[in-house]
């Protein structure tokens, strides 16, 4: 496809509160180079936590499928990422907090609305367009609420790997590190794998507290600089395999990270060997993330603050968790390869307010948007990939006669919302036929709606 | 119906804005006289611009089919109004514009939604009671999007009289004084009334420039305190036109004001001798008024500032109107029997700034809650009744699926929310009876998609 063009909307800062007249203005992206108009649908990405170039990249069936619908492709940038900020490089705090109080899924969801009625009000051809909307991760959780909320912009989405029961009163707090440990257990010498994973916290620990073990852990990892704790390494590691288990896709890619084809496949395969101890241990652990940190073996140090790719920002996430988007994460290290990490709601809050001040609202997400119910608003495809720790998190199984929720075998986060590959498993293959045949039913039907006004136009 | 139990709820100040932590007490009121816990559904009033007393003793249809649905019965009390006020008697002006950024239709709807689910959860045998929402007039309009915005907790709604297209964009401003206009017009000597009220205008001018002749028009409309022109005595006029043209029933009642049946009828019998003139012709449209005002005859003198119960609270809706729920309203004086007045979004704006210092958003509501496009909702009943001058802003009549736009004749501002009466028109009953059609059906797919999860209690 031909790169889309850029361009930039002006936007209400605050959509629920007409008192407030500031405004910012949000970025996007539209291709037109497969539309024809007058007929084409709308194809619209719900940007998520990031710079929404890095979803224009790796959006790849909404190209794919572009086409075949004529369609025009549009990405959304999600407000105060990317290049959508109202308040330039200011960062969350207690002193910032007015300035981030916008920054929440409705006010997006907002922008999303108005910035639709704009791009069909500035074209007349597009004015009776059917849109469909598509989204990955938290971009296909606000993809589906997007339809939930308003349906009479929005004909239809394609919800990938969106965790939209990952709340506190809606998973158990270990599930995902389970879902990672369980990636991890299903390769080849998995079992091996993970018990050297398991052995691996005690073992920097131990070497953390000898004289002299910082410094030697720094060396066996090449680290950029110097650390005076191993739970630094620790979480940078626990991240890395989060992130492979997210991204364990059947062909080397770009996305988080330069990563090899099934990562998982060859970390484990560093760590194969039974019962790995001290120095070999580590040593080993060193190889295994150097399948997600240094593919390209050009990596001269590892900076243990960046797991992934800086065009997503975790900033800016780690905040909105703090309001509505409440994701529990917690590890027992026996149904899970983690050291131990509880996780209360209690100790969530108290960090919260140390870190902005504010309390966070866990139940308000599913009240406003409706957890697995979210179905009710239908013509929303699910789709989740079982090597995806993220997909416990996702709609369960299900047909209704408008919405469909797929669960895909070999798949890891949104591999589906990907350009097609010759390694896709054929599960990923189904689950976009089952999205395209929705897609034509919504477009056809909208359009079959509207036909009475433009009857005599022929 | 025995009174329902007045209770109070704990609700967010700004369900939108996490790093506001303010908090303010919603009143409600249940009556479980119908409920049959296990089974019966919910019936939830969606309180709209008053003291939600008021809708208690004028929403007789959900009492009369409570015990047939043998339904629990709630009024919910929109924010600011009646005793739901967060500043207590504080007035919107310039100065306190900060304390009403939070009146808006949004945070009632998720004031509405929290509460739901609040009754839901403190009686577990209600946890899967399917919620039915009832409004009328601005409360219609909540109805139709609380389903809309909140498909997964309401099932379905009946919006009453909702005028959810009386937007700058959707209905020119002159519509509603038309409407008013052809409700006098189709009473008996309509035409000769209506020729008698537009030459009521000029007479009053003309009366008040002459020496002594505002306190002669303060004496001839029994006015309670002295006036500095002919204005005031207009205004309040035009408002009682407006009003008796909206609560124009078949029945003495007690809603807006103390008045006979069918109060326009009786108000042009008073103005039914063709070409009244100077006194005459004012003190007939004294008379004309006081079937409004004075209907007891024991009103002493008339306060130009009050034409409605005080149980509603124009100050309040009218600052509304000033964020996103803009009405235009014009007069001609040729399609309508009122003097000549303009409207444009500028003035209205200009006048907005004047007394709140805020600028209106008069496409937001199109866009957040889609006008006839919430038809996408499902599941609502609208009903308009043709007296009423409001049906000129309501979804014209039209039948899907699940989504039905009615129009009764010879029904004014949803009569069809009151107790049956043997003197409703057919069309009311009729449209109540495909009400109760409508209710039964989605009370029983709900019921049924949650029974696999029951089946085993019996």
């Amino acid at each position: 496809y031909i790169y889309p063009t850029e361009l930039y909307f002006k936007q209400n800062l605050d959509h629920f509160d007409f008192t407030i007249n500031a405004t910012f203005t949000q970025r996007y992206f539209v291709s037109e180079q497969y539309w024809t108009k007058m007929d084409g649908p709308i194809f619209f990405y719900t940007g998520n936590e990031g710079d929404i170039e890095l979803f224009i990249k790796n959006t790849g069936l909404m190209w794919d499928i572009a086409p075949m619908f004529k369609a025009m492709v549009v990405f959304a940038e999600h407000r105060y990422y990317g290049k959508s900020k109202p308040f330039g490089n200011l960062k969350p705090s207690t002193k910032t907090i007015k300035e981030f109080s916008y920054l929440t899924a409705e006010q997006a969801l907002a922008d999303f609305a108005i910035l639709v009625k704009h791009i069909k009000s500035t074209d007349s051809k597009a004015k009776n367009s059917p849109v469909v909307v598509f989204g990955g991760s938290y971009g296909g959780m606000l993809s589906a609420w997007f339809r939930l909320k308003y349906p009479h912009i929005v004909t239809g989405a394609i919800a990938a790997s969106a965790p939209v029961l990952y709340f506190p009163s809606t998973v158990k707090c270990s599930q995902y590190n389970e879902a990672v440990t369980n990636n991890f257990l299903s390769v080849q010498n998995g079992e091996t794998c993970v018990a050297n994973i398991r052995n691996v916290w005690k073992t920097m620990n131990e070497t953390a507290k000898k004289p002299g073990g910082l410094k030697l852990l720094g060396e066996i990892f090449h680290l950029c600089s110097a650390i005076n704790s191993s739970t630094a390494v620790e979480s940078f590691i626990k991240d890395i395999f989060g992130n492979m288990a997210m991204v364990d896709y059947p062909y080397a890619n770009n996305f988080l990270s330069n990563i090899p084809a099934w990562p998982v496949n060859k970390t484990c395969q560093h760590l194969s060997e039974p019962n790995l101890q001290g120095l070999d241990l580590l040593q080993a652990m060193h190889s295994a993330i150097g399948v997600y940190q240094n593919y390209t073996g050009s990596v001269k140090c590892y900076n243990v603050k960046t797991t992934e790719t800086s065009k997503l920002s975790t900033t800016l996430w780690n905040y909105m968790t703090c309001g509505a988007m409440v994701m529990p994460f917690c590890a027992n290290g026996v149904t899970d390869m983690f050291p131990v990490k509880n996780w209360t709601q209690e100790s969530f809050d108290k960090s919260c307010f140390k870190k902005y001040g504010i309390k966070s609202r866990p139940e308000w997400a599913l009240t406003d948007f409706g957890g697995s119910k979210a179905v009710e608003a239908g013509n929303i495809v699910f789709t989740n990939g079982l090597l995806d720790p993220w997909h416990v998190g996702g709609v369960p199984e299900m047909k209704s006669e408008s919405v469909v929720s797929i669960l895909m075998w070999g798949a890891a986060h949104h591999l589906d919302l990907r350009h097609a590959n010759d390694a896709d498993p054929s599960s990923v293959v189904e689950a976009r036929k089952t999205q395209v045949k929705h897609i034509a039913k919504w477009i056809s039907s909208t359009q079959e709606r509207l036909r009475p006004s433009t009857a005599h136009r022929v």
